[in-house]
């Protein structure tokens, strides 16, 4: 069976309606919908539509609270605090983001802490939204238990990813996403179903062997990227986003999947740098070109086509995908497709074929 | 031969005299000593008082400025751009460090960014004066070209390192101090001279390929930690130091060892934040102390005495080396030795047994 192919714009419709009969205010839907369409857009399906049904799970059992809005209750200088008030994590994303931004524009620089927060989808949703307004950001999550600090056999850290994005003239930005273990547990996952052995270095089991067997990987923990250097930077981001802030840290960031008895409290820090207090925008675009330039002219490997910036690949992917539709697999266009009729709304309208 | 025994203190006397002696103020040489012996003492020798030779070499071939100071020459909210003037790194480095802790105390948060600057020690002495004046930093650096992009074969970015500092309470700080290439080209120069072969992720040959042949390392690029991710932070800390504040970026920042003709345009980026601002520093402490005490506790793995904390073995060590000095081997005693007769100083007054 072919996989069904939507259109990105009609889709974000279909899914705003979709939240909006959940529950969410039209505006609150229609951002969720952007940011995960943003990650199916990018070919990142482990942050795309994927995580729909979860987020409507966790609405309809009563775990995510609609009726309020993320606010600024701390601000001072160039910093402030934003309780997200366990609002959906792309809302709260997005106050925060915003708060990050003003607050470059008047101080240079801006920096924004986040607790009582949720999963707020693939970072690179922020980096983009900066990037348009000519901002360069750094933004950190951390997120439930996946892995264990170096020497450990129990997670402890999230998979705490760092993004950065920055923007260019003709170039690509250059938009860095990456989580700091070596793969993503739902890759690990995905071994099991096929059948598949896995690398040795991606996870231990719970001995804290190295494993290439994914069951007993998923007994176990994933490792960090570099080894102690990716425990370094997972902790770091715990810090920032969870005990900074006030939201939960290691293992007490509760399950998207597995907890249905609490908030997840997840935290976040957005940093936004004003480029112009450094020097004019179009100098520094300019420059980036030049720069990215240099890079993509290094000699290349045998048989590599091209050096790709962070984040080039995924915005090919973005444009070709704006151009002929979003596929998705079977399976989860059934289970959309399903959720969708729950609520009344017809994700057909999204599909280019019947 | 065993190697010979320093006190710390007084060889912080007799380095600072040898700079001195080269011509830095006082001030200045006391900065760079201290930072250099900060290394050795925490038993990072490939930044401690190994560098003192090309140091003094580099200020006798005029690469080096000893007589103007950096200056900050742009200032504005919390953002500033301090110029090095091509001053020793150290120097550069603390008066930028102390220009963002003067902006984290105003506005929260300070950054800044520094251009012309020359190699400046280890990140981990700029980290740990911020956490004695309770505030965290986060500094990055730019350094001569070492690693290819991903699907490249020459090297173009530094060995580019990423460093944190956060204060805890009776627990050991948090020090993280990581360059985001797998190993140091410094451990492939000794595996060269001790005949070994070195793992086969540090390094590709000039073709490209992995190799654990370091001689052919030499020869080609290391690999960044996480394939493309370390890549991506390379680059990340490549804009955010060079480009952003206008010193080199990529293969334009000049070799310490290689080029003699120009100074090195290095460049460095300071980020310091207020902890009082999110809450009151004891808290912080506070909640340090039992979020480490958490992350210690994690079940280790059979073999394993101790889960360590980001910079707690160097902590460890540094007390142990203040206690009964640091050792060195005798080829660099014997460099170091010759380099202060050249300008008068006893380096022997430094250390513990004749």
């Amino acid at each position: 069976m072919h996989p069904a192919l939507f259109h990105w714009k009609r889709l974000e419709q279909v899914v705003t309606e979709v939240l909006v009969q959940a529950g969410a205010r039209h505006e609150h839907a229609s951002l969720v919908a952007e940011s995960l369409i943003h990650a199916d857009l990018r070919g990142i399906e482990s942050h795309g539509l994927a995580r729909l049904p979860i987020y409507i799970q966790r609405i309809e059992a009563g775990l995510i609270e609609l009726n309020d809005e993320p606010v600024v209750w701390k601000q001072e200088g160039a910093t402030a605090l934003v309780d997200g008030k366990n609002h959906l994590g792309a809302v709260v994303g997005v106050a925060a983001l915003e708060e990050a931004i003003k607050l470059s524009r008047q101080m240079g620089i801006g920096l924004v802490g986040v607790r009582h927060s949720n999963h707020f989808g693939s970072c690179s949703y922020y980096a983009e939204r900066a990037i348009t307004e000519g901002k360069i950001l750094i933004v950190l999550s951390n997120a439930p238990e996946a892995m264990a600090p170096t020497g450990g056999i129990r997670p402890f850290f999230g998979t705490n990813p760092i993004a950065a994005g920055i923007p260019a003239g003709e170039e690509p930005s250059f938009l860095l996403d990456m989580a700091t273990s070596v793969a993503a547990r739902g890759k690990i996952a995905l071994a099991v179903k096929k059948g598949e052995s896995i690398p040795a270095d991606w996870a231990i089991d719970a001995n804290g062997k190295e494993t290439t067997d994914p069951t007993k990987a998923l007994l176990g923990s994933l490792l960090p990227i570099g080894g102690a250097k990716g425990y370094g930077l997972a902790m770091f981001i715990d810090i920032l986003c969870g005990l900074l802030t006030g939201a939960a840290t290691g293992p007490h960031v509760k399950s998207l999947y597995d907890n249905w008895h609490d908030p997840q409290n997840v935290g976040h820090l957005f940093l936004t740098v004003d480029i112009e207090r450094f020097m004019p925008l179009p100098d520094f675009c300019a420059n980036m070109d030049a720069y990215i330039r240099e890079v993509k002219s290094v000699p290349r490997k045998e048989g590599v086509s091209d050096i790709f910036i962070p984040g080039e690949i995924e915005s090919r992917k973005k444009l070709e995908r704006m151009e002929n539709g979003i596929p998705f697999d079977p399976n989860l266009t059934k289970e959309l497709s399903q959720l969708c009729r729950t609520y009344g709304v017809d994700l057909q309208a999204a599909c280019y074929l019947p």
